[in-house]
């Protein structure tokens, strides 16, 4: 088990009805709040009422419309409201682009020169805001972890930044919220968890059993609640285990002991920023191709331990046979929870891009599980071009 | 699932040479520090040596020979002392009694009246001196809860208190700090790790889903590792993912979506408070004999989980013979491992207090996962008193 510092200071608030802290949440910075959140959803489905009655005697600024794939120009806008209106702390309702966004605003708030620059260098980041946040979707993780990823669409560059300080003071997360998440979002918000963890899977080290089994723990909650979620959106039982799953899957404890570079991220963050995808797709999309790229004498230990503990392969004594068998459950289950699988079902049929894209990975592709170069990374986005994960 | 709050502050710093942070650690609030340890161990093992080397610049007050079983006197005097000296921070080094005994110490040196008061009612705790630890015995999770157990030998009670207020600050988790601690201290240790999770895994909620498979990870780790750290001491690999499972087995995380009353802890403190043996011996005593007794057609499903996730018993469709052959192996895996497994082996051979230690649980019992009364209580002492589970 590799050596590790684990230090989260965010409190959850989990359940139904835990909007109730609200309040007490935002008093403990002050009254005036900048209020964050995307399209309408959290007005149509009464959250947003909510928070103005828990909340009426703050002053709330408001800034709407924060995009999925958040950009730079927003942060700008967040920022520039907070020292305007001498914000004491933000409130984000939303998914991961919003509160994403929110943390990079929250340092932005405290920072003389342009936002961008603390994207680029996260270190820059020396003080930030508090953020409460509201989650609204099961995916991304940032209600309990330090990540913002903002878009450039000028330089066509989706990065993310961390600090400790861009960690949420207080999330609370309702499951209910979820209910009227719309069937494709649920299906990519669970890609995405699924993926964060398969990120930290599969990596070198093999002996940090509790972090391996809780990854898998996670995986294979997964796989049960996404199509009981589908089948019946107003599940507690399913929206419940789906939300911590998201949150367990990137709040740190599923890399204690680990470790190493992640792979799809990367090369999704290059087809966001060229096309504007929605990320958990993309993620989707990479994945089982992926796999079946980096499969090896060298790795097909790991997947047989994925294709016993995630899968319930049983040992055939074939390893590479059940390898394959739990990259294939990996990209059916994807397909048969609706989701898209080739790259031109989401808008991109050219690979025009592909090695200028890939030229972009590879310096963090360097440090990956298995290091891949930008012929790698085209090759593999070719085979996502079609369908089937070969 | 059920609702639950999670705030964990305490920082923690895991792997082999963590002591570096030490320096830092302590510096955050001052240099007068109260040392706090237990036997000469951690002079024989060279981390007193070490921490006095790292800590030269700081006036060090020691309060050594805390026991097993931590008594209340020891808090009284650890108190003074740190009020006699105006102590900034305290620094324990140590296992479980150590530790809970220097989280009571860091309250009461803040408190006016007697720190006796601060165990019978923990919310009388409203601040504590800062704690830094450095764990080495992995087995009670102190080193990241709030949780300390004290014993009032006068009163022959032995309570746990807890509070916001007495979370470490940081703890130093090097498994190599284990290499040296003794078979019978190994396997004791494990089956406090094993007892805890078993006391949040056997509850009536069962949609808590990834905390269920964390708590099953947790135990297949000890059962897993338990036996290599006794064949090799200073198998890092083994010695780290008890440590882990040792910290992640009372954080909280194996009881999130789930809670309710424990029922051997309960009945282990008054056997310490009464015999002043070993607490986590009487816990493997107990745990065996808890789960026959309490093996039903309402629990039985949980058994057969508990069979199959914990214990890769087969499906054989006779849930009872499921649950019984994994009772068995609980049983067996700790007599494999050394422990002593009736009350006589750990001197008691009499019951005489059964009675009036068993009516000193029946309030805390009512609420356990299946509801116990003094008479069941004394029925599965009585049973402890010779081998064999039933």
């Amino acid at each position: 088990m590799r050596s590790f510092n684990y230090d989260i200071p965010t409190k959850v608030y989990f359940g139904e009805g835990k909007i109730k802290y609200l309040p007490e949440l935002i008093h403990t910075f002050g009254t005036k709040v900048l209020l964050t959140y995307g399209g309408g959803s959290i007005k149509r489905n009464g959250i947003y009422d909510e928070v103005q009655e828990l909340l009426k005697d703050c002053e709330i600024i408001e800034l709407s419309g924060i995009d999925p794939n958040p950009r730079i120009e927003t942060v700008r806008e967040g920022a520039r409201l907070c020292k305007e209106h001498d914000i004491d702390v933000i409130l984000a309702v939303g998914g991961g682009s919003t509160i994403d966004c929110s943390k990079v605003i929250a340092a932005a708030a405290k920072y003389d020169g342009d936002a961008w620059d603390l994207v680029m260098d996260g270190r820059l980041i020396t003080d930030a805001l508090p953020l409460v946040d509201i989650l609204t979707l099961s995916a991304t993780g940032t209600e309990m972890n330090t990540n913002g990823v903002i878009t450039n669409f000028d330089v066509k560059l989706k990065k993310g930044t961390a600090s400790y300080h861009t960690y949420p003071y207080a999330s609370i997360l309702d499951p209910t919220y979820t209910y009227t998440v719309p069937a494709n979002q649920t299906s990519a918000g669970t890609a995405d968890i699924m993926s964060h963890t398969l990120e930290n899977y599969f990596q070198e080290e093999d002996n940090a059993f509790i972090t391996d089994g809780l990854s898998e723990t996670i995986l294979r909650a997964c796989i049960k609640y996404l199509p009981m979620a589908l089948e019946n959106p107003e599940s507690y039982e399913a929206r419940s285990n789906l939300m911590w799953a998201s949150t367990m899957a990137l709040n740190g404890l599923t890399s204690m002991g680990k470790g190493g570079g992640w792979t799809t991220h990367p090369i999704e963050h290059y087809l966001s920023a060229y096309y504007d995808i929605t990320h958990a797709e993309g993620l989707a999309i990479l994945t089982p191709r992926w796999m079946k790229y980096i499969l090896s004498d060298k790795t097909v230990d790991r997947f047989v331990k994925y294709a016993q503990n995630v899968w319930n392969i049983e040992d055939s004594g074939d390893k590479f046979k059940m390898a394959e068998e739990a990259i294939e459950k990996t990209y059916q289950f994807f397909v048969d929870n609706g989701l898209p699988m080739t790259l031109p079902e989401v808008g991109i049929d050219s690979d025009e891009f592909f090695m200028e894209m890939a030229k972009g990975t590879e310096e963090r592709l360097s440090r990956a599980y298995v290091p891949l170069n930008a012929d790698d990374v085209v090759e593999i986005l070719n085979r996502c071009m079609t369908e089937g994960y070969n």
